[in-house]
């Protein structure tokens, strides 16, 4: 061991990216990667033309990126706006902050609560795994509560967690709105207990998937001092690969998360990415319709193997398990297995499987696949 | 105050991105910015579009990047030994982790090492603020020791701190190499005294301006597990846009540093520009040679001012004072007001003024601007 590293991060396994990729093996036949919720279609060539022209015409490689990114967060602002249909308590660009995808915010957000000994965070499981391994990282506690059998979360568990865990107190509850890997959006319970946390603990309500389940909280956030929404250019908006999340906040919580940030944290290119794909949004959102019909699509193929529990989704992917866990231990693994061995890669997590919503092509050899491995299982 | 952001950050402000540019103002003529020690010059723009079209053909944006780097850190390492002139103790790729900039890897190496109250970092000032900044916003103590008026650290204060500080002892030291702002190489004796510090802590040499010195302590890193050398994109290979640091380390620390960073940290553009610029390094690297000359002429003008003293430089800037600071504190704020106001922004910091070696148009306005300054300072 290293005398100069901490060492309770001996113990700590990085997440890996792609965990289900090739590691560099070949695969057979096309590779449809459905394991990470991203968009199946890149930005048109037309989009992806102008963007390089953008580059070349008016990006000075040599100069550090905009810092301050006042373009980009008015742009941002707007569209909040308008997707929200705010007109009372609208939101300003000084309550936009900008990252490096949502998890630099998220590190922010844990940097400027939790350090020093003075918070702990709570999270219901199972949900997205950046929020635990990324306090882990900065050696803050994470105190983790269960949700119901409809992933719901298990409030009075995280009440009590909240009223009698002491040391550090906790600070930061993370909520994804819809959940991964599980779809389900807060219910009017969830946002109820949320609205009921006091004022002393920052509720984080990461809405990646709100394009997809078109139900926010930011229309409350004029009313919630204590809240920050999280948003996302990487589902939706198909710009995975130039890393561009937000945070929306009150004044005063975006003046902290700017004064904890890397200063030129983003790119000069992904800010022009995420400029240009704002001002073409309605042309790039029009796809977001055909991804929830092939969701709706895609639940009711899977709901006709009665040994599997489908569970609805507001987001663009499905999580299913087994009707009949004990029993059949060993099919979701061999499932996801042979369909990775037919070239389509799905998740496996938390004893379940979670399958993005890809583009019509793709859902339709997903089912087929499945089908041929439900053969082999049978038999078996 | 909100309640549940830590109460030490309130004290702390943010890192300016670029202090000295235009605030938005119109300022009259051509803006020179000489102020943050970049390229004078963009990418050629046949390389422009090359990286244009390797977007365009090669990145889906849909999916997020490769989170592994493999090929740029192959890359990376093949420079760093070309550079160095390695052939024994070789750098391997499993000795390079990659940052979006080297901010994110100062964090990290921070993050790694001092948290929890485990330890405290030592720099000596003047130096590259951005270590402290980060530093004091994961709330980690910074202990500051002096320099000489030749701007060697003073090893005789470091080492006393280095015993003494205690609450907590000091786990990191960090040097740049040359220093910013003062332009200075690490000397024999510094280096000596690097060497001698003990195992247990953590020498992080910045080499982020190595282009332009060619001076590396790369070559001594097999024989030390405790040093990391930070390295960037964002000077001599002129992608300040587009944020790339890269930190070469025993890979015992590289595997620390992959654990700490975000999974996705580097856009695919931004690591398909790297590869790009290191194919392309022999005509990339070619104008260092015209910087150098640049900088020696800018020495050899701004000398002939009596009142200033006039630093030896081994970077791509030049760090000015007044030979008399009690009698002429007025000096050279008065100077930098007036050059920004004839259009050539440079950077005040400690008591002095850095000036970056821009191109040989910027450098003649530079000396032309400053002499119709003094000439104005004279009348006063």
């Amino acid at each position: 061991m290293l005398p100069f590293i901490r060492s309770d991060l001996a113990q700590l396994t990085a997440y890996t990216p792609h965990p289900n990729s090739t590691d560099g093996k070949p695969i057979e036949s096309v590779i449809d990667r459905l394991d990470t919720n991203e968009s199946p279609f890149d930005l048109p060539s037309e989009l992806k033309q102008k963007l390089a022209l953008v580059y070349q015409e008016t990006i000075e490689t040599n100069r550090y990126p905009d810092g301050g990114h006042a373009t980009l967060k008015e742009a941002i602002a707007e569209y909040v706006n308008e997707s929200a249909n705010l007109t009372q308590g609208a939101i300003a660009p000084n309550q936009i902050s900008v990252g490096n995808g949502s998890d630099e915010l998220i590190r922010s957000l844990l940097i400027a609560t939790c350090l020093r000994g003075e918070g702990s965070i709570l999270v219901a499981n199972p949900t997205f795994s950046m929020y635990g391994i990324l306090a882990q990282t900065l050696g803050i506690p994470v105190v983790t509560v269960g949700r119901t059998s409809e992933f719901e979360i298990d409030s009075v568990a995280a009440q009590t967690a909240i009223e009698t865990t002491r040391t550090p107190p906790i600070r930061v509850v993370f909520v994804v709105h819809p959940n991964s890997p599980t779809g389900n959006a807060l219910t009017t319970a969830e946002i109820a207990w949320l609205r009921s946390l006091p004022q002393d603990i920052l509720v984080v309500i990461d809405e990646a998937y709100f394009e997809f389940s078109q139900t926010s909280v930011v229309g409350e956030l004029s009313q919630k001092p204590n809240w920050v929404v999280l948003r996302t250019f990487s589902k939706a908006f198909r710009l995975a690969a130039l890393r561009v999340g937000y945070a929306i906040a009150s004044p005063e919580i975006t003046t902290v998360l700017e004064k904890v940030r890397l200063p030129y944290n983003l790119p000069s290119f992904s800010q022009a990415a995420a400029i240009l794909a704002l001002q073409q949004r309605h042309l790039l959102l029009q796809l977001i319709a055909l991804i929830c019909e092939e969701r709706t699509k895609l639940t009711q193929a899977l709901t006709q193997y009665s040994v599997l529990k489908v569970n609805e989704s507001a987001a663009n992917f499905i999580y299913i398990q087994t009707s009949h866990q004990a029993q059949h231990s060993e099919l979701l693994p061999k499932l996801a297995q042979q369909l990775r061995c037919s070239g389509t890669i799905i998740r496996s997590l938390n004893g379940g499987l979670r399958i993005t919503v890809g583009s019509p092509a793709e859902n339709l050899r997903t089912l087929e696949r499945l089908q041929v491995a439900f053969v082999k299982w049978n038999e078996r």
